[in-house]
């Protein structure tokens, strides 16, 4: 028998923040592609579009008018998933259990301009989209107990219009995924006296095995349990719980990390590259979270090229995720591109 | 304030099998879609494919020829996820854990005719399927501790060749959420003394809210807690832990409802209804489960047509899953749908 070796043998890696595994199948990417082929979208947009519901002076479709908007623009989603004033009912006992929500639903335009994606914004542009995260999730959390900040990028990600813009969910109970971590953290924390991920990002950096890029407050990893290909995790190389509670330079700092991940991202395939991303803060419960470090996942679907995605489909909705190729070899690769826009680059 | 009314209020529902919340938002599905549609696949198919890996006599991509089979046929996937001689190795402390993994994974051709889906098959030609499934999970069990027996159904589902088939794959490790169904089903039985499954199979048919079709051996619900829009559970109304231990009887009534369960479905939108599906049987560990009960999960995306698909992104996979019908409108739709498949309805 041969030895073991991680870049080619089936392997299981646990993911410490949800105490799940994952199924490393590395020799799997060789196998041909006969599947669906997804249309990359390479078209070259308008910095205004009329017939945009998010671009400024546009009508939206309950009749309102978007403002003469210069940087960022929120507004309550026009179909919310969450609403602030359900009445209050629950059944908390046998096999049919609910209990009703109480939440919101924001929209947030990151830019005016219809054609720019995160890695376009100048990084000015980019604090102005990280201010506003603080702001909603410093607002929001006043009231709700968790505050979901996300961007759905690409209509691979069933984001419904290009127009550069995320959003806030906010809601009254603990979600089952965040719930999962606090129970994880704190566990470590009751263990070891320091924040998993604090601890976790510190072990990175100095492995530099997976680390994709980093700065003086911030790092990007392809975590060691990634489950979709190019998944990466932006951790703080300091001690913060949430979003409204980093400085203006960790913001600056934080808006360059994001254009640069997001710029490789792009670079990988020559294309406007889909992910869902979003953002961990604490829990708003009025309790210290010293086991629990504020961080970002980013799950972009692709797998081989800009047309061909990873289906998380049958064994990985039955059983557990499986990839097709090690978390190094993905870091690697996104590593050695450049770090400027391939829309930027003369030819 | 207006009473709390459920179809039409956002709440959570509790899934006992997994521990999960998911946020049904039912007043979602009034939005309008500008995203993504899809390819519905709609096209006559041949019976036979002389480009099809999968078709009787045609050449495989190792050079294998397949045999000139009439019923089912299974070989050892070509570029298996899983391989038996994995050395093993392992980390079991810190954050970087891993262990090896032995397994196997295997293609089952439902039938030789590449034209026809399991709906459209003779109830014989499905038994042959069951029986084939059971052959697989028996000869599995004796080696793994799981077997996961699936079947992804269309490109949108990640099948990459239309021809009717499924899969099985085994694993040395119990995977992440059937170990999570161990642990939920093991605490209802050491309160209640009764398998968790079989009493909600009971209640459902007491209630028949969310009843899709049964017969004298088996149901089919949207289960309380579905995910995806037209999710449904497939559960025996009989103890048994595991398909390898079904009766012929039960065999035969078995194919009768998947050819009812995919019959409704592909009568929903008049298409080919794509699905991810599994069955789990409980764990190979020479122990007894009487708290497992065998059953089979549907993962269906479609949401409101044939090319509108539920995109699990964002706030699912950041947060929990959400869906914008309740699971009782769900039902009610595939229960008023004809029983007879729309590709032999005379007009
Ligand atoms: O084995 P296939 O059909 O080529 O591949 C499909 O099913 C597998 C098991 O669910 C998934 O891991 C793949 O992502 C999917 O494309
Ligand atoms: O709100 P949107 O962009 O219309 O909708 C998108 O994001 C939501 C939140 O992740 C998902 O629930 C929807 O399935 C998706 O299509």
């Amino acid at each position: 028998a041969t030895p073991f070796d991680p870049t080619n043998d089936p392997h299981r890696r646990y993911n410490p923040l949800l105490g799940e595994w994952v199924l490393v199948s590395p020799h799997r990417a060789k196998r041909p592609w006969q599947g669906q082929s997804e249309e990359p979208s390479n078209e070259q947009k308008p910095s205004y579009d009329p017939n945009c519901y998010l671009c400024a002076g546009n009508t939206r479709i309950n009749g309102e008018i978007n403002p003469d908007y210069t940087g960022t623009f929120v507004f309550e989603n026009d179909f919310a998933a969450l609403k602030k004033d359900t009445e209050d009912a629950s059944e908390s006992e046998g096999l049919f259990q609910f209990q009703t929500e109480q939440g919101c639903s924001r929209v947030i335009c990151f830019s005016p301009d219809h054609s720019k994606t995160l890695p376009e914004l100048t990084n000015h542009q980019r604090m102005q989209v990280v201010d506003c995260w603080k702001k909603q999730t410093a607002d929001l959390g006043q009231q709700y107990q968790w505050v979901q900040v996300f961007e759905n990028k690409g209509a691979m990600m069933g984001c419904s219009n290009p127009h550069p813009h995320g959003q806030v969910w906010a809601q009254q109970h603990l979600p089952s995924d965040p719930a999962k971590k606090l129970t994880q953290l704190g566990e470590y924390y009751s263990t070891y006296s320091r924040p998993l991920l604090l601890d976790y990002a510190r072990q990175e950096v100095e492995k530099q095995e997976r680390v994709v890029c980093q700065n003086n407050h911030w790092v990007v990893v392809v975590p060691y349990w990634a489950a979709w290909p190019f998944e990466t995790l932006l951790l703080p190389l300091f001690d913060v719980q949430s979003l409204d509670s980093i400085s203006d330079q960790q913001t600056e700092s934080l808006a360059e990390i994001i254009g640069e991940i997001t710029t490789r991202y792009d670079n990988l395939f020559e294309t406007s590259f889909p992910y869902s991303m979003g953002w961990h803060s604490a829990p708003f419960d009025n309790q210290a979270h010293p086991e629990w470090t504020l961080h970002a996942h980013f799950f972009p679907p692709l797998l081989r090229s800009a047309s061909v995605r990873k289906f998380m489909v049958g064994y990985e909705m039955m059983a557990e995720a499986q990839r097709d190729l090690t978390p190094e070899q993905a870091a690697d690769r996104l590593k050695a591109l450049p770090v400027q826009h391939y829309k930027k680059r003369e030819n």
